[in-house]
Formats: C-alpha cells, structure tokens, sequence
C-alpha cells in the first residue's frame, strides 16, 4: 500500500490498529430542552477533567512547550462562541447534545480548516478533538486508552487527534499509518516532531490491517507492507540501518559550518512562528531565524496586541538566539487572514488583495506599534526587519519612510534601538522579483518567499487542489526570478539575498539554490542538518554547473529529472 | 464638479433632468396570496406589452443589432427563475407582489454584477431595468417619457436603464451626466457606442442641476459644469470645436495604413465578443480581430453549445471580416465565470483556480468540440487559434496534442479545414512573460493579454477596490516582460507579438509598445483610429527612444510622466 510519506524513517513493528469508535448521533427532535442542556453540562465538566489529566500527563513526558496544545483545548471548552452556540442551538432547534456538539463542531471544523495558515488549520484538529471528546461524553462511549501500550507498536488508525498522540507511550510507539491526512496535518506535524515514520492518506489501511500483524512502513517512499515475507523484511531492514547511520552521520554535523567542499560558506537559518520553536533551530544547528512569523501575537489574541507585549516576544527570541541574525517580518495578515478585532472587506481573490504591507499602510497606528516594538526589541540582540508582499519599489519607500518615523519617535523619547537594523523585504511577488535591481537600491536584503512566489507566478493556489498540480518551484520561470533577485543583490557590497520558502528546506533544489548563489536558507528547523549535509557534498562550482544546467531546461519535470540524476552521481542521498 | 470621464467629446446644452421616480415597496404582510399573484401577472402582461413597443422603437431608430437587448428583457420577463421565484416568495412569505419582485430582483442583480464578466454585468443592468418596470407596473408607477424630448439637451439622472436609452430621441441627446456608475457601466458603453459624451459617478449631479440649466460636460476630463460664466463658456466652445476637428482629422485615417513615418507597419485590430461586433471594427478601420472571445456562445446559452452552433458563430465573423485575420480564443470560463451546465467547484481564490485551458483539459469533450467548430471555420477564413491561461510549456504541447486529434478526426471525415492554421497562445501568467523563449519554439504567435498579466505580476485583483491603486499597466515589472515576450517571439522568423489587453487601446502606452517592437495591437474598435494617429505622428526610432527611456525607470508615475512629456514634445494630441 502506498500513502504519504509525511515524516521520514523506516519502522518494523506489530500493528496496533486503533479501532475507529462508531458514534451514533440522535437526530430525533426532544422535548425536555433542560436535560439536553444538563447532558451538556455535565459533558463539558467531564471533559475539563478529561484534558486536565491528559496535560498533566503530557507535561510529564513532553514538556511544558508540548503539554500547551491542551491549554488551547481548554479554552475551546471555554469559549461562549463554541458551547454557547451548542447549547442555544439545542434551544432553538430542539435537537439533542450530541446532535447540537456534532453540528457546531463540524461548522467550526469547516470554518478554520478553510483558511490558509496552518496555525489555524491546526486549530481546526483541536476543535475536532475537543468535539469528538465532548460527543462521547454526552453519550458515554468509551475509549482504547494509548497511554496504556507496553510493546513496540505502529498505530494504525483512521486519524489520530492532539489527545491520541499526547497520551501515547512514546517509548513504545515506532510509527503511525493513517487513512486519511496530509503533509500538513496534525498527525505530520506531531510524527516529525517526534521523528518517527509515518504514513498518512492510506485510505483503507484501518481495514486492511489486524492488531498484531507485522508492518514495514517506510517515511520516504510512502510504502507500508503487512506481514511482508522474509526476503522483504530483510531487506527494510538493511534499509532501517543505512537510514538510522544517515540520521547519525545529519547529527554529527551539528557543529560544523554550511560550507561546500571549497570553502564557500552559506548561512542555514530556521522560519519561525513563537519564541518557543528557537529551540528545535538551535537544537538543529540553525545560525539564526530567516523568517520571525509575527503572525500569532496577532492571532492568538482578542485584542491588537500592545507594543509592550510585542516588545517581549521579539525580545525574547533575540536573546534566545544569543546574537545570530533574527528577521522579524512585519504583520502578514489580511485575505484569508483575519483577526477578530480588525474589520475586513470580504475579498473575492483575497491572494490578491488588501494583506500585509498594503494592510499595514492603511492600518498605520498598528503598523507603527510594530514597528516600534521591533525597534526597541533590536537593541536586545541582532535583528533584522522585512516587509511582506512588496509589489513596487514605491511601497518599500513608504515603509522605510513609516519605520523612519518610528526612529524619530524612539529618538524623542531616548528609547535605545540598534542604529544599524537592516532593512529587507520579502520577493513574494511577481514584479518584486522581475524588478529586483531597482528594489535593491533601497534595501539590505531579499528573502524569497517561494510559496507566494509560485502561487503569483504560475497563477495558481495551491491549496486548490484542482490545480495544485500546476504549483512548481521548478519551473524555469521560477528559478530564473530567483537567479535575477540574488544578482541584483549581489550588485551591491554587502546586500544578499535568503529564501524562506519551502523550496529553501527541499533536499532537491538545495544544490540549484547554491549554485544560484543563493546566501541564507531558511526553513523548518528539522531540515537544516539534511541540506547542510547536501552542501557539504560538492564544490560551489559543481553547484554552479548543475544551476546553469536547471535554468536551460524547459519543465519542471526535466529539472527535477536532472538534478535527481545530478546528486545519484555526486554520490549524495536524499530522504 | 468631477465624475467619472466614460465617453469622451464635449457637449454644452440644456439640462433635462430626469426625476427618479420614488417607489414605496409595501412590506406588509398579506392574507390574499391569489390577489398578489394576479398582481404580479397583470404588471408581466404589461410589461411585456412596453417591452414589445420600446423594441419595435428601438429596431426603426437603431437597427435590428441594438434591439437585440430587448429580446433579452423579454426572455426575463419569461424565464421562471425569475418570475417563477417571485411568485414562489409571495405564496411562501405572504407579501406583496412589489416586495417579492423587489427581493428576488435584488438578488438577481447583486449575483450578476458580482461577476467578473463585462458581459455577465451587463446582465445585472437588465435584470435591474426589467424588474424596475415590473414593480412600477405593480404599483401603477407613471415615468417620464424619454421619445417626447424635442430640443438639444443633456439628460441628468441617477442613472440610465437601457429603457431609458433605447427610448431616447438621438438626434437631441447630446451627453449623458448621471450620479452612479462607471467605465464598464450599461450607460458608459451606450454613450460610446451613440459617440455622445458622458461623465458618470458624479454622486449628486441630481440635486446640483435642474431643468433648463446650461450644462457642459467634458467627457475626457470629467468635468461638468452648470451654468457657465460666459468666458468659461467660450473657452469650452473653442475646445470642442477642437475635438470635433481632432475627430474629423480620425475620420480621415480610416484608409491609411498604420504606419510609422519611417515605414514601419503594425497592425491595429480589434476585440470582438460576438459576431455582431465586426460591424464596429470594420467601420473604425480594423485589420482584423485580435481577440474574438468565444465565451458569449456558452453563456448566453442553457447548454453547452453544439459543434454546429458554434461552427456558425466563427465562420460568420470569418466570411463578415473578409480573409482579415481572425484569432479566435478558446473558452475562457471558470473562476468566476460560471456556466450553469457545468458543474463546478466553489474556490477561494478563483483568479488562480481551474480556468480557461485547465478547464478544458478537464473537459476535454467540451474543449474538442471547440476546437473542431474552429477547425472547421477555418475553411472558411483566415483563422488563427488561441489558447488562454498557459502558465507552463507542457500545457502548451498539451493543447496542441488535443488540436492534432480534432484534426485527424476531421481528416477521417473528410471535412475541410485550413491546414495552416496559426496556433498562438494568451500570454497573461508571469511564468509564460518569463519563459516566453522556451514557449516560442511551440507557437507561432503570442498575444499579451495585459489585464490578467498585471493582476498576476502586481498580486492586484483590480476589482478589488482596496487595492487597485496598486494595478499599474506602466509598472516596469510589466513593460519588461512585455518586452521579453516581444523579443522571445521575433528569434523566430514569421512569429508575431501582438496584445489584447486594455493597455493595447491605451494612447499613453502606444509609443512604449511599439518602441518595444509590439506587432499588433487589438483593442476595443472605437479606439483604433486615435492609436492610428499616434503611431503615424512618429518614426519607429523615435519610439525606440522612448521605450528604452520607459524600460530604464523605477515606477509606474515615472513612466507615465515621461511618456505625457515625450508626446507633448512630439506634439501629439491624445484625447
């Protein structure tokens, strides 16, 4: 069977398949409003205990940083726009608890698993969770207790929740095979932050696997096997420790620089979205933070969060990055975007329109509290400041005018900031990138932001997965964008340009990029010790070669093509 | 007072103000549901009754063609899920005959002027004239009546029906000046299409001017002003003798090539969305057609249009346009643009959805139909086929391979087709500007479609209010590329660069364009003849000059500013 591979490894296990508990939801009409609201109530309280324990356990085996998804999930318990729904919609429909939780919930599920950012995506595994939870209280459906596993097991199920994986024994658990999820799911996310292999989207391995058969599930290729003969389970055995001595030899590199075999020298830095995940980069050997998302002080609050609060998270990652370089990119919000105390237009092509920077100019009391707060924070460490979606040349004036603005301010009040903060801007746009010899001018830096670049480029979004087939990186118009903004950079002693796209963090467009010239690579904080090592592999000038040779090439297909081939000879594995 | 310059010239005459009629929906409940629904019956027989004479008016005055509309106001008036649902809402509500009609009319015109589509827009205004009449009928609601004008004048109005439009006595209407509207409003395009000027979105011109005023509007500037001083007057009296000899000098190029002083010859075509418009394009001294949109056929229909009809539609602009290249399009539907016998999907952002030939590869039976309705016209013509929305190469090959099967299954049937046929592509995704070498060795012209190509490379949904400040046709992002695509077409002997998008129309960009070596340039009909003007006032080294001065500058404002100075130096009058 073959799935998505969505954390890498190889495990060899027996099945624990986590049965698939069938809820019955009442439909029927009720009379006794009250009961149903008590049913409710009780529920709920249950469920307070419920999460509680779970925390507490989760503290214990996690840590604080981990056992905090389950602060969110009571806050969900909390929230009157969550229960209170629940329980007026069993007032004015009639209907019972669970048919009430079972609506509202999927309608909040719905909601927040439209939205593009994967911080809200995220919350819509929660409110499922937390739902699903409340639903077999009010019908008392118990459970298979996780915590409760005293083998090595690889859990088969149709979808694990936050609440699953964090009772899990982790000692005990190799791997996760599921019907249904994505690269992106909370599953993926807990799986590679717990480095074991797992396999998502399987569709039917629920039914297709018993407790206790044996599985091979390889995190690469996406392939699972059931009771594999002999000469199979050999041979992913083999397979298992060649992946484990690659895993050691990605560990050993920790310490050593990003630095071809000739000497040159590239910066490896993680993206970010709190203070907390500093401590994935540093533990990953990153040199500093190419993309500081400030996005969740935004959304994480009810209200514009204040400079002072703004002012100690940024400072808080300065100083936990002991001086290495932190780019802190303004607000990205807007489109799809919203925050609860910001009133927007709804958009018809919200990728196209009123967000970040553009958002910012017209919301510029919020814009300036940022700006301050970077400011005053940039005395505290070594910071840099980057503006999002910048289509013209124009913008970036206005911004560095607003942010001079702020300076006079800081000035006047004799607030101490950094007087040599660098200035940068995201390439995310089209324009941006076709005129980035202009737009050097007046920066200090480039970050490329592929996801978006792509998107505009191809005109495609690539969460429409009818057209998702049309988003590459490697398409040569996206390759000669990236080329033309790092030479225009480089035009300038001292400018550079750094990628905080995904592509920055692909094993296989590693050996383009550095031949590109690419100078900082940014990305999730558990690819840096793969791309380090890639780079490491070669010389600049085989990089070179094999860039020049990607930019001749007319598709995608035959850039992917070329360079798989290209890194097979130099010898290099990818997973 | 400034409104919105949407037809251009200079009228001074008297006010006719026409007073908006005050309609007091009733929206009380009601007991006699019968009552209502004879109500409602009564003011459709009406109204079909008015419709007929305002038709009948309207085919002596201006012909068959502009009568059409009102064939369209009587399908209205018969489709059931309009008047269908308006009986429906009084029977289910219990209200009144007015109030239902109000309702499902709002509705109507709120989903039809969200579209995209100029031709889908033009819908909502009949849908809104239809049910205006329909509940002026209900309530017994007397209007002025627009035939009995008979003296010279400029009607005043919130805002102009085509009933009011198709009733008017032509030879006395001098300009139009209302309070709503815009450039793409039914009363913008009417004005164009009589040659009167018109200023719209004045917001209050109503209440400013009363009958009898001396009113002179300025349809280039927007400028309308009411009861003149008498040197303000003369001054306007000069100016529009100015315009109408500017005018008459337009007149006179109609034979003469489009040609530069020095000999270079372009070709100046035109954008065509039904056979009707040939008319248009013929009489303002056409070559050809440079975009003949088909998406008239799919929309204007209840099911997918037969091979037969479609035939028909290309071979009548073919053999209207006498042997003149005729490059038609294929669909360009999805996104926003919806068909009712098509079933698609609901999408965030359909700007970068499943459109145009990403659609048809789904459809493929849908696209081949097309494409062999095409083939066959081209039998009958010189056609030229083209393909919208290509981002990447692969769809290119694509798109020809499905043509090749057209091709040998006409050959199988022994139907005739031209064998030459050109086969170009849309240019309006960054990607394909960026990587036009690679897709010129596969295609034998391009055509820059300039409004999407800004909306992508500028991230601007230029629909969106909030942020069309940013859609810059002059951005140096956008002449670049525009340029790329030029030279990538002209590495191959006989291929061609021509543009479809609005900035081929624009005088402003005329110069840059055909400096940069642009081929052909396909606009609206009505404003061949001033491109032909400015293209003749200068040598093609001059416009060289000027379009390497344009590719050198930093912002769109730059470009502009240079461009007003290089025509005023040139002594090029633009209007």
């Amino acid at each position: 069977m073959k799935g998505i591979g969505a954390s890498p490894g190889i495990a060899i296990s027996k099945a624990f398949v986590l049965k698939d508990v069938v809820i019955e939801i009442n439909t029927a009409k009720i009379d006794n409003v009250q009961d149903e609201c008590a049913r409710l109530k009780d529920a709920i309280e249950n469920a307070r205990i419920q999460i509680n324990n779970i925390k507490q356990k989760a503290i214990e085996e996690l840590g604080e940083e981990e056992a905090k998804i389950f602060d969110a999930h009571l806050m969900i318990l909390d929230d009157p726009e969550y229960t209170g729904q629940i329980e007026q919609l069993i007032n004015s429909e009639k209907i019972t608890a669970d048919n009430a939780a079972n609506q509202v919930t999927e309608q909040f599920v719905m909601i927040f698993g439209m939205m593009e950012d994967e911080y809200m995506k995220e919350r819509a595994a929660d409110i499922k969770d937390v739902g699903s939870r409340l639903i077999r209280n009010i019908l008392g459906v118990q459970t298979q207790n996780l915590s409760e596993i005293s083998e090595d097991v690889i859990i088969i199920a149709k979808d694990l929740t936050p609440s699953d994986t964090a009772q899990m024994n982790k000692q005990k658990v190799k791997g996760f095979a599921t019907d249904i999820g994505g690269r992106t799911s909370h599953t993926a996310i807990m799986a590679r932050s717990l480095e074991i292999p797992a396999i998502l989207g399987l569709k039917n391995i629920t039914s297709s696997a018993n407790d206790g058969d044996t599985i091979i599930i390889d995190g690469m290729t996406g392939e699972v096997i059931i009771n594999p003969e002999q000469e199979v389970l050999k041979s992913y055995q083999d397979k298992k420790a060649e992946y484990e001595n690659f895993k050691k030899e990605l560990e050993e590199l920790k310490e050593l620089p990003a630095q071809t075999k000739d000497g040159h020298v590239v910066e490896l830095v993680g993206n970010i979205g709190t203070p907390k995940d500093i401590e994935g980069v540093i533990r990953n050997g990153g040199q500093g933070v190419g993309l500081y998302r400030t996005e969740f002080l935004y959304m994480d609050s009810d209200e514009m969060p204040s400079e002072e609060k703004q002012f100690e998270a940024y400072k808080e990652v300065l100083e936990g990055m002991k001086d290495m370089p932190i780019i802190i990119r303004t607000l990205d919000i807007g489109g799809d975007k919203k925050l609860p105390y910001l009133q927007l237009d709804e958009e018809m092509n919200p990728f196209l329109g009123l967000r970040a920077v553009r958002l910012c100019f017209v919301e510029k009391d919020l814009f300036k509290t940022q700006l301050r707060a970077i400011l005053r924070a940039s005395a505290f460490g070594k910071a840099l400041v980057m503006f999002p979606m910048i289509s013209n040349v124009d913008e970036v004036r206005q911004a560095k005018a607003i942010l001079d603005e702020c300076r006079k301010e800081l000035d006047a009040e004799n607030i101490a900031y950094d007087k040599d903060l660098k200035v940068g801007v995201m390439v995310e746009i089209p324009s941006a990138a076709v005129c980035a010899d202009i737009i050097a001018k007046e920066v200090d830096f480039f970050s490329i932001g592929t996801n978006d670049l792509c998107q505009y480029t191809l005109a495609v979004d690539r969460m429409n997965e009818n057209v998702s087939y049309l988003y590459q990186p490697f398409n040569p118009a996206i390759l000669r964008l990236v080329h033309n903004v790092i030479k225009a950079s480089h035009e300038h002693e001292g400018k550079f340009t750094g990628m905080c796209g995904e592509m920055a963090g692909e094993p296989l467009a590693a050996l383009i990029l550095l031949g590109l010239g690419l100078d900082e690579f940014s990305m999730s904080a558990s690819s840096i010790p793969q791309i380090k090592k890639i780079i490491r592999s070669v010389t600049l000038k085989e990089a070179q070669e094999i860039a020049q040779k990607a930019l001749e090439l007319a598709t995608a297909d035959e850039v992917i093509a070329m360079v798989t081939e290209e890194l097979k000879k130099l010898n290099i594995t990818i997973i």
